[in-house]
């Protein structure tokens, strides 16, 4: 099902986008089960950067980023763009007037698990993109692909409209449907290590503040 | 055929080497047919370092950096030393006391399908290096490669003299007769590029820009 | 022998500890004949971190990081988490709340062959930190592993004890019993290259303060 | 959501899934649009088997193959376990005992994103395994997964009672509700390929038989 | 501590080694507490070979391999080299004339973490070999290494004398002095699973056999 | 240059051709001063395949298999296809169809830096392929490449006409205009192995036939 365009797609509410962003990846993964998390093969071009978005989904065919174009004109304001290629590739499909063109349209960020180049632009520009290669490798543009279809990027399975979060510690993505639950228990989660945090920085040990001793005595651990 | 040191090699102009530096690897890449590039595993040791200089070849055993003594002799002003082992290794050939030496003599850099070490120290020095590992591993000075032949590194052909672009994006080889004409294509290129990333800036479309959308529709793409 | 937990390990003397670590990895593992070494896909999270520590082992699962929470007690002020997986992975053993209660224990770094999280929380903490992969993927508490058995970590056997010395080239490891000795010939060689680097810098080359043109002629090097 | 065996999964008709393992991977891949292809590292343990069957899916922890017993007792004739292990791993989940009880259940083979022992046993069995990894490494049952539920192996999104087809060129994975359609255009292009073989047999050129010509001298093809 | 040859070491009872051997990698991993596997890398040549022997280890520089020829010397009967480069390489080390030359002094393999060559002769000679890589590249005689001194390889730390078996599965390690023992639970283990596969080939379950059903149910496995 | 189809190429000797297959890739790479091998990675589709021709030379664009079929046309008894993709790709550009055409030209076997298809039906015609993978996906019509240019595949310089010689061991590339002269030094080396192979099977030792034990003494080896 190569060559469609869906164009209008279902977002989560600018809120629970903006606030999952605050929570980070690391928690927004653990409490929606430890799912919706990436491959670790995908890494942010420059250290800092932490966002999140709406996915506008790009299929597009190895070494050719002529749907990148596509999907410009689909962004809405708060977006991110998420490219799997149809077959392995690590080739630039994405540089910096294809940054400028998704910057003007309110694009927060790119996923991609093929190449980026422009790099240092980019970071300029604090354009963030989460990758898995860094190659100046230049594509064609001569073969369809899709817009807004459901589509797997490095390991993760993602729809138009789900919400991504992205930090230096990957990419994870979050149903639409289940956003507002899972910022929910994000939240709490926060609030819940912020207590857990100081007791360990004074010194308390998580075997004692997560009752671990009994169950690891009943498992059989010696000590000697 | 090892054991060769070719001492007097052709270098391109050193204005034109400059030059092509200022364009980048992505633009070089791109105005030459998109040939050249290595492969996407010779990443720079720190970001924003951004270099253009003439190829001084090394074919190195593995795990045997003697030869690197031998070509730093053989360094001019702007010269570039682009090392391939003769099988794979990761192991570091260069560090700190190398890069002084290479730079006491004018050397550019290093691009090294193999590893480097010493970083922190040749970060502090600014002597960029693009590499495919960062390791301590030490090596043994006990076989002979050869000096200024034409070598395979990274999966670009490489002959002395060719000129060397590397910033952080990656590594281009332009064939030394070539190196006029590729600079000329390649300023013409970013001069263009100029316009085009106002209009994106303000909003305009690729799509637009590069009247796009009659070959879309040709091909057969459909908006849902 | 999984399930074991060893208690009062012999350290190495601090001060040697400490100037073992402003040796450097590179330096270190030459004077050692070249051994110790972690392979070099054990990378740091941050530039320019620097550090030597006391190993506590930790031997846990795939997936599993219980064994860190059994680990942390048994720290000692300067001591440095090495944790290898019994079998291939890149989970996120380790993140902010983990690093907070090893740094209220002393503890100067971790070298995980695995993953770890929280990566902008650490780099904020100055908690140095060399790993396989940064990854949030979040782990279990179910199976047992074992502290301070000798472990087999990237490559490098590492026994409870023995002096981990970490910086941007990677990880050495300095048998417990062996430490005095490499310090003294770590510092001798230092001492020894700071003569070699100023007549590098003053444009002396290798070819001759090493001697080495007659031997590369002995080989049978030609010059052209 | 983890935790949860689906029972009573649909499963497309005995007839088509038979005929799509006739057909054959690549044919199956190109009629279905170039999509739904695992990765090229899922190898079989020999070669030569070719199969289909409907998707029982597996999700399971690294390191942990108890839901493999899980799934066993929800396989029918003609079923094919499909592992995805939520987060990489190369351990043996299987070997020749799971192998003994999915084959008294009617089981045709097992794809899994990670690793299988007893290799030499499956083998004599004829029980075909396409996995990215051959390891004895031993796993634990401590951590549930499910069964029955959406996964995405090795790059390919599989729903319960998907038609799986595996041969020597791969994995591919065809849409429970399009099987019948994959099917009927899968076989009237290997009848196609039958006459287009013969001419090429003969000493025709696919250049004249496809009518290229015109397309590539258009494109700007020259001959030297 | 390069450069030595260690040449009495003690090796394991002759009957107690081909017991291991038939018992099988799987077998004797996990009897030995899921420990001594080798990565999952190193792949035989040719399938269906199984041995066992007492392991004469070798360090070798990369690219270099003049050990092979000293370590030859030490071979008894029943012996399997086991060779560890001191940085990585997929360099050749060893053809048909070694093989030729071990297997004249009784030798039942070659475990390598490096590459070998002649493959196809050393599958006419059924001389075993499990390497990471297959690759003509040939080596040097240069630099020294050692003979039967412990070394890790490819993840398994091996001292000279201690039993190594090796098939399909893989490659592990069970040390000297554990031998007799480790031979106890092993063939304990395949009585015990004769019964089992039995079982399970006449349709009862895992679940069942194993009696899994209320641990599953604690941990809050859900029947949808 | 993208675009060009050079027609007319130069030719080794057949019998030259012939012969040096024989000779086989080990010995090949040995005699021309270990040079000429592709990496590693390039492995056979089946065993025992063992072949050289003149090498008809492939640059493709990723996933665009457009060029095979202008490629065929070009070939002559006794040729090798050998493809390299202008960017890493592990697609399935060949398959039965293609290979059924070839060989209808004489073509002896193909070598590509990508992927393969349909290999139980190449197995079955004895058509041989040394590939980086086997995968089925499925590859476009629509970008330009060029045939008979000089390319870099797997890390060596190939050029129309070389002489590809490929067996179990990997491949190896003589340069035309030394096919002779390596022909002539690859017989001199498998003769005077003959010899050496009697007498390694009888037990002499390399250490002796090959006078190495002074050798080791000067470089300081220790028996203990």
């Amino acid at each position: 099902m190569s060559g469609v365009v869906v164009q209008n797609i279902e977002r989560a509410d600018a809120e629970t986008v903006r606030r999952l962003g605050e929570c980070g990846v690391a928690t927004v993964h653990e409490v929606q089960g430890r799912t919706g998390l990436m491959a670790h093969i995908m890494m942010p071009i420059y250290k800092g950067a932490s966002v999140a978005g709406s996915a506008v989904t790009v299929s597009a065919p190895p070494g050719d980023n002529w749907m990148l174009h596509v999907a410009i004109e689909q962004l809405k304001d708060g977006d991110i763009l998420v490219l799997a290629p149809t077959s392995p590739s690590t080739d630039g499909y994405f540089g910096d007037l294809l940054a400028t063109s998704a910057m003007a349209r309110g694009c927060r960020g790119l996923i991609i698990e093929a190449g980026v180049r422009d790099v240092a632009d980019l970071t300029k520009m604090r354009f963030p993109v989460w990758s898995k290669a860094i190659h100046a490798q230049g594509t064609v543009k001569e073969t369809l692909g899709s817009i807004n279809i459901p589509i797997v990027c490095s390991g993760a399975y993602v729809r138009p409209g789900d919400v991504v979060v992205a930090d230096d510690d990957g990419v994870c993505v979050v149903k639409l449907e289940e956003a507002a639950e899972v910022l929910k228990k994000a939240e709490a989660r926060i609030a819940n290590e912020a207590d857990k945090r100081k007791r360990l920085a004074a010194g308390e040990l998580g075997l004692d503040i997560y009752d671990m001793r009994e169950k690891l005595a009943a498992k059989g651990l010696k000590y000697i």
